[in-house]
């Protein structure tokens, strides 16, 4: 049996007041959200076509024309939903909640009688309903709206949205399940959508539903391809016999290997560690930290990005890494994101809060232009000008965010995610309140306890947690305050009302287990300095290469600021690097890297006998997530190193 | 107005004997001829079916069935009839002769009333003749029935099959140019078969027809778009828009870049050369030696394989060299031969006869296995066990050379290069004897000298050369013996008579002018010795790496020698190389180059703060062309440099 350590905190107990984090919560509110309403209502200048809202007016019967747009457009809105529930926890706005209202009563008028609510198959294929579940997305459609209607009733307490979901769950439920019809979703998203609609409103058949999803998929491999045999249309041509492209290729409990569209693969991830920390299932939860080691130690970017091809945007080998044709979608970052938090639950471990510092930091938003209007889908540790978004296989990758994509996944996603961050720094279980990241703000643990964070982080290591305020009539409450010790900190040190103070440290957590008292402080310093970091050897795209980081943060090297052909620079082993505090009107502050390395340049033959020559050159970096918001040009984040000595000191 | 300074020889004036080459023209004459015939007569063993002559004897009314095969068939009997043609001139074969006229009664008796010849649209679309030019390869099989016809009739001097080529010219003749239909092929071939054809029989139509098609192309970019719109068909579903996929983007002698399919880009340069020369062309010329240095200064593996992509089998950008997704076809080598041949003759420079080495000695040779009965068709410099053949976008990217292919352009075409290489190895022109190879034999000169060449190349750098004979009644003949030498070489020396002599040198060139005599003889050496070879900076994926030479040979590792993960292994820039010679029951006998080296390891994790540890270790390397004769593994040309010092010597 598992033991559940820890649960997310409630959105609504988390107050966000961040140096860092503010920016892009406010960014979400003021731009993202309204942006993409706009998109939705097709009111936006110079954007692709979306007609979401409109396929929905059309279901609605309140207007007359043909469904337009991808067979999923609908999760578009509900991920705007959810994003824009969470702007009203952030920021309440009352005009953007009157407006979420209406959406939410135009949702519930394009609901069919029996509960059913797709616009696609409503208006395209009302005979074809559930006739292809490999690429109909009819049940993560169903996922995403349940999310948004959990995400509107947890902030608002409304409940409209709440229960038309549970009438498409009820409907799907009456449908799949044992006994029932046979189906999993081609596209997971539904299962821990189902969770968290259990966890909200009680009811078990959610769970059961959600259990049944994730435990019938793969059990019977050809499940797609009989389907395939039943039906006389297609919407993608998908091969339904490619079964790790979803990952149905077999039971998830017998599953290592992280294979096929990230994306599937980590929302499948995500929904299996909820579902073994919801039902004590070890057996689950031994899979998922089979596939979670195989995510982060054998095909995960540095910048926490995943997916190594853009052929099914999908896991290739191991430590098969390339740069500069990565898929690394933004969403699959978001969806690590997802899967690390649940891991946490069962298991406080810093590996999980590291990499979901590392996806939040680096591949996570550098999917986001700075001013909240365009996006990357695709996010590549290696950009070339001239190539990159030109010829295959780099086609995919681009050097500069597009304003919007008929496959507008990405978008949403970040911006519910970024609007939820609380539940991703705060936990709470088994007299524990955990601090997975130094998010400032304030939480309001389930215990009473009042705690303020003030931080500094990423550009300084200091962090001071503070108890503002214990339960009424109490003047002191036990319990520990478990802060995550980031991997890449080589020491740190803590005051406690100013007196330094040891406490244990486990599995990337110190402990901090105390009587408090209301005006307690703990000040956290961990040391942050500019990093050299390499790749395990195996990785042959990085091989002989080294970048930069500095705390969470990984940097790269952009054209802008190096010239062009980055490929030409070496970075020494040895150099001191030099930081330098920037406040620039468009990247915002951070902390620039710069170092003295070298560019080497060759003659006019293709090939010659005599090596490129060398000269020496300033190597300046930014972090990852800045790059992209200038000039569009070359980007690097790994560098070919030099300096290495092997004659004179063994390496 | 050009001057053509020189001619190729007569194959009947080359005999072969070389202590590298004899084995591969023994290999085509032994293996290689007689596994392709029975290949297309589909008696070989675990092959895959070619259904080739069948199709002849189909549509020659002799059986019944159905066409199979690609629509382009045809051509490898047309290529497989010229390098038996040449095998016969090699070695003698009246029983190999006999079975050759059988099939060139075969292929007549295919041939329609009105000199239309193609089984493919004979049997399969009577009514769609040259409707599709894009795709369709009527000219491109025409153009390979006409350069058979001309082989054949030039070694054996029966004319059944020239009759035939005539007949068929004659009809595309009547069809296209000037006043007529307007045309140009979607694969470039017949152009320079008709250049031969003209040769051979005196017929000027041939060479007007000849730079018809080299001249229109491009005129009309719209031209197979517009052809598209006008039938109902097509076959392999290109686009006629890409039009630089076919190097009709533009008029020829407007082209500045190689772009598109490399192979037909080669065709039609060869051409295009070919025509200047017999047309004192000069914009024509200027447009090669443009493209020239297109292809060979930008756009050329080290092993002299061109096409960095699968996507069109085609050209990228300048300096975007992959080397584990190249795609360097063997046939795009062979025809980087024959451009660099062509260009030759207007211009006997060094350059030309360095490529075609480079490519002979590397990316063209490489094509075969050892035996002769395996064939690359892509020809990577460097394969990675685990990813190439399986992932893409790599999974054209073979560890193992197959057996036969659906498209087998490259195996016919491989031996008929071999057959023919005098051609290659000697020309003469304005009272000189150009050796551009040194090919051990004899060349018997069209002034009537007879020069023997023993030749220890490519192993040692020595070669002599030897008057033979003279014209009957001559003592004596004043003429001009120019040696190329290649530029590889950083120092040689002369001897005639065992004399030290020098001469001079122009264009890598060296011009022994003299009054020869029988038994006169030079011996030359060339200074040959392990070389590092270093890419231009502008090469990203040959960024801070290093590979060996040794002469016109470039070296590669296998896993079998030096263990899996290639990437791993480090190459110092100042160790010595040393050589060792070996006779392996396999691969022959060849020279491997060992050296110190390291190998780096990391540790568990994915990214660490730790630089990999170097341990050393001995870097063995063969001649690339030897590859994959062994136990199927990765295989890398270009590894990492170390011992780069920048603080200390500014590099």
């Amino acid at each position: 049996m598992l033991t559940r350590m820890e649960r997310a905190a409630k959105l609504k107990n988390c107050t966000i007041d961040d140096g860092f984090w503010s920016y892009y919560v406010d960014l979400v509110c003021n731009t993202v959200v309204p942006l993409q309403e706009k998109i939705f209502n097709d009111a936006a200048a110079d954007t692709e076509k979306s007609h979401a809202l409109d396929n929905f007016r059309l279901a609605a019967g309140e207007k007359s024309g043909s469904f337009y747009g991808m067979l999923f457009q609908d999760s578009d809105v509900y991920k705007w939903l959810e994003a824009a529930a969470y702007a009203l926890q952030n920021r309440p706005d009352a005009a953007l909640e009157q407006r979420c209202d209406t959406v939410i009563g135009l949702i519930c008028r394009a609901q069919e009688e029996d509960g059913y609510l797709n616009t696609y198959f409503t208006l395209e294929r009302p005979n074809d309903k559930w006739t292809n579940l490999l690429e109909g997305h009819e049940l993560y459609c169903a996922g995403h709206m349940i999310e948004a209607a959990c995400a509107y009733f947890e902030v608002t307490g409304k409940n409209a949205l709440l229960q038309a979901a549970c009438r498409l769950t009820d409907h799907i439920d009456r449908r799949f399940g044992p006994g029932k019809t046979a189906g999993i979703p081609g596209h997971e998203e539904i299962e821990l959508a189902l969770l968290r609609l259990w966890r909200v409103t009680g009811e078990k058949r959610y769970l059961d539903l959600a259990a049944y999803f994730v435990n019938t998929r793969g059990q019977d491999p050809a499940f797609f391809e009989k389907e395939a045999q039943k039906r006389s249309w297609d919407y993608f041509g998908m091969d339904p016999k490619d079964t790790e492209y979803n990952q149905s290729h077999r039971p998830v409990r017998r599953q290592t290997e992280a294979v096929g569209h990230s994306v599937r693969a980590m929302y499948l991830y995500t929904a299996m560690a909820d579902l073994a920390a919801e039902t004590n299932d070890r057996s689950l939860y031994d899979a998922c930290v089979r596939l979670y080691e195989n995510v982060t130690g054998q095909k995960m970017y540095v910048t926490g990005g995943i997916g190594s091809t853009v052929h099914g945007e999908a896991f290739t080998a191991a430590y098969d890494l390339p740069n500069d044709s990565a898929y690394a979608e933004t969403c699959a970052a978001i969806g690590l994101v997802f899967f690390a938090r649940k891991m946490l639950q069962i298991s406080p471990k810093g590996t999980y809060a590291d990499v979901m510092e590392r996806c939040l930091y680096n591949g996570v938003l550098s999917g986001m232009q700075r001013s909240g209007d365009r996006f990357f889908y695709v996010n590549p540790l290696e950009a070339v000008q001239g190539l990159s978004g030109q010829a295959r296989p780099y086609s995919h990758v681009l050097l500069q965010r597009p304003r919007w994509y008929t496959c507008a996944c990405c978008p949403p996603n970040l911006a519910r995610l970024l609007g939820s961050l609380g539940r991703y720094a705060w936990g709470e279980g088994d007299g524990t309140v955990y601090a997975h990241l130094l998010l400032g703000g304030e939480y309001r643990a389930e215990n009473g306890a009042v705690i303020g964070v003030q931080s500094a982080y990423p550009w300084q290591g200091k962090a001071s947690f503070c108890i503002r305020a214990l339960p009424e009539n109490q003047a002191e409450l036990p319990f520990t305050l478990a802060v995550h010790i980031p991997s890449w900190c080589s020491a740190f040190s803590l005051c406690v009302n100013g007196e330094k103070a040891a406490f244990p440290v486990r599995d990337g957590y110190c402990y901090i287990a105390r009587t408090w008292r209301r005006g307690d402080r703990v000040e956290l310093h961990l040391q942050i300095e500019p990093r050299r970091v390499y790749a395990n050897a195996h990785v042959r795209a990085d091989a002989g290469c080294v970048c930069l980081s500095r705390g969470p943060l990984i940097y790269c090297f952009e054209a802008c600021d190096n010239g062009e052909e980055l490929h030409c620079l070496r970075l020494p082993r040895s150099a001191a690097v030099s930081e330098c505090t920037k406040d620039d009107p468009v990247l915002g502050r951070y902390i620039e890297l710069d170092l003295p390395g070298f560019r080497v340049s060759g003659g006019e033959a293709l090939y010659s006998f005599a090596p490129p020559q060398a000269e020496s050159c300033t190597l300046r970096a930014l972090p990852y997530y800045l790059w992209s918001n200038r000039a569009p040009g070359s980007m690097r984040v790994w560098l070919l190193e030099t300096g290495e000595r092997p004659q004179n000191d063994g390496v």
